[in-house]
């Protein structure tokens, strides 16, 4: 079957925005066929979780087909709640694979800080199981409840979890599309308001707008699309067994085995960082650190920008912003321009293959994407 | 590449329905496993247009897979409008013909009547451009347009135009899944409320509630996915040329070329006829007859169950119901169950190809699946 190369990429900047959701798309769009240099595609796949609910905007696919130019190309809508940008790279890639299309536009986008947080976190909270719902649960209660877990059986403190917003800060101020380009200290995060003990404001990803675009293509590329990987869990945080995210762990295992690759090959992540805690969960599920040992690499600085492993120099989801349906792709554009030798200001040496992973719902529902420089 | 097969197809019966979205889309899927007689899939891909805001339902891949005790499986959501289970249908055959799942469950579904009409009529009105929505349009209003300009360019009758709502009730009498049972005459079409003039409300499909999943693999079965197309158009109407339904033009020249057949292989087909007059111009879009021919045909009975060239046997969208996101996979099951010689009570003789054609928003994004009997 042929092989998925990344063509191009292209973002809006994250942040508080003043153009609708599909003109956040088309801007996308139209950077990834100029950093491509096409003009036109042969599918167009349109990612969304809150379109329909928070921007009223329908039939995305034949929208931004049609805003670009594009009217006559096959054009749909791939939607997994804040795992939606990286299924929209999977459908992409398994339609380049197919044989089917040639050349396939992949945009996430997210409109979202129109609506007071009340609105929004209703919205965003009907991902959880019904029974989660009714007992009154959140995301941010959830993820206190894996941090606290996390905290007591492992001896992680309050203090090294602080350093994860801080790390993403700095990176952040070096990414010119960051929702936040300022740097913060660990006592600014300590004493940010309380959201769900132990979780506090600078714990938790911002609510964002801005749109991500990925061209995938069975033409040679300078990246490749090495592994793709994609896990469930249940849905119900109570129903699930054993340490970690389950779904991000079988993502793994089958993105490294459809790359042929291992942990060990990897030389920088983007993983996906909703909460403080799941950025060291995150790198522990990947496979890079022992299981408990993720918070240990975070203190040691091995995941800072100049150490052995940096993860989320882009900022992360926390600083760089989180537009749900775009965060995925958001991800694989800062690996393809750190692949590429072209993320400026904050460039890594030498790396050769980077990983993003993504998270659907409340960890239940899990990408993981490997890519590589072709030499 | 490997080529993608029908496995197993289920649906629930359509209507107005006591179960709720999930619990609808878990039977249909059931029953598809069953047919399929396998318990476990690689993928699921769930789709609905309105899940998000009328059954208030997110995270449906998730949800699904959970339901189905499956949780560990790939899930996500494809959503095209009216035209999400075709898309489904897409989504399931390039996973497996990209190697990557070698089985995938597609399932399509919409609970839709607990609303008043004004409420569903704007949620799926959203599908229209801005300025028209703006301008008050709706979707019969487009469709009244557009049967108009065919009646005064072909000289199409009223009341030839009543006997494509006639023909779908008398077929679905037969069929156990529709939604009306009932016979209509004529009399009754034409003395039906005005809806937009000249569409009747007998000249309308009605909202249902229903969900329809297929198994697609890539081991051999009894009927093969010989081809599949997709296309799209301008979104508002007044921008669009020439006659017809171009995105269904587009999807069926390339389904025809991915399947190495022509308008003339096909023995029967199923067509969305979500308004009377879309049955005859989605009937001339494929191939089947030259344009402005295709009320003739109806006229003359080549469309009938015991016609030359019978389509909607299954009842169509008129009769057997359109739960909007359940459609195109109701439309893919009824042609499965007829290539299978299954299809009790209304079995046609000696079909060895059938087609399914599926229109999304105001037909601007829309497929075609050629499924062939394997002998």
């Amino acid at each position: 079957m042929p092989a998925a190369y990344i063509a191009g990429v292209g973002q809006t900047p994250f942040g508080k925005l003043d153009d609708d959701l599909v003109t956040l798309m088309e801007r996308a769009c139209v950077a990834a066929l100029v950093d491509t240099g096409a003009t036109s595609v042969d599918a167009i796949i349109v990612g969304s979780q809150t379109s329909d609910e928070l921007a009223h905007a329908s039939n995305l696919g034949t929208r931004v087909a049609d805003r670009l130019g594009l009217s006559g190309v096959a054009a749909w809508r791939v939607e997994n709640s804040s795992g939606t940008g990286s299924a929209l790279l999977e459908a992409a890639v398994l339609a380049v694979r197919s044989g089917a299309y040639e050349s396939v536009l992949a945009v996430g986008g997210e409109r979202m800080t129109d609506h007071p947080t009340g609105v929004t976190a209703k919205v965003l909270g009907r991902v959880l199981a019904d029974n989660e719902i009714a007992l009154g649960m959140t995301m941010p209660s959830l993820g206190a409840m894996v941090a606290r877990a996390y905290m007591e059986r492992y001896g992680l403190t309050r203090e090294v979890l602080a350093m994860a917003p801080v790390k993403a800060h700095a990176n952040a101020v070096r990414n010119p599309y960051a929702h936040f380009r300022k740097v913060v200290d660990a006592d600014k995060v300590l004493g940010s308001s309380m959201v769900a003990d132990p979780l506090r404001v600078f714990d938790c990803a911002p609510v964002s707008d801005g749109a991500a675009a990925v061209a995938v293509t069975s033409k040679s590329a300078a990246v490749e699309v090495a592994g793709v990987g994609h896990g469930t869990d249940r849905l119900a945080l109570a129903d699930r067994r054993g340490e970690g995210l389950r779904a991000t762990q079988l993502a793994s295992q089958r993105a490294y085995a459809d790359a042929g690759l291992s942990p060990e090959d990897i030389d920088f992540a983007e993983l996906h960082d909703a909460f403080s805690i799941l950025e060291i969960i995150d790198s522990e599920d990947v496979g890079f650190f022992p299981r408990g040992e993720g918070w240990r690499a975070l203190e040691a600085g091995v995941t800072a920008i100049d150490g052995d492993l940096p993860v989320n120099v882009s900022g992360g989801l926390k600083a760089r912003g989180h537009p749900v349906g775009a965060t995925g792709l958001a991800q694989v554009a800062e690996v393809v321009w750190q692949l590429r030798g072209q993320a400026e200001g904050r460039q890594l040496d030498g790396v050769g293959t980077g990983l993003a992973q993504n998270i659907g719902g409340f960890g239940c529902n899990n990408l993981v994407t490997i890519m590589r420089r072709v030499d």
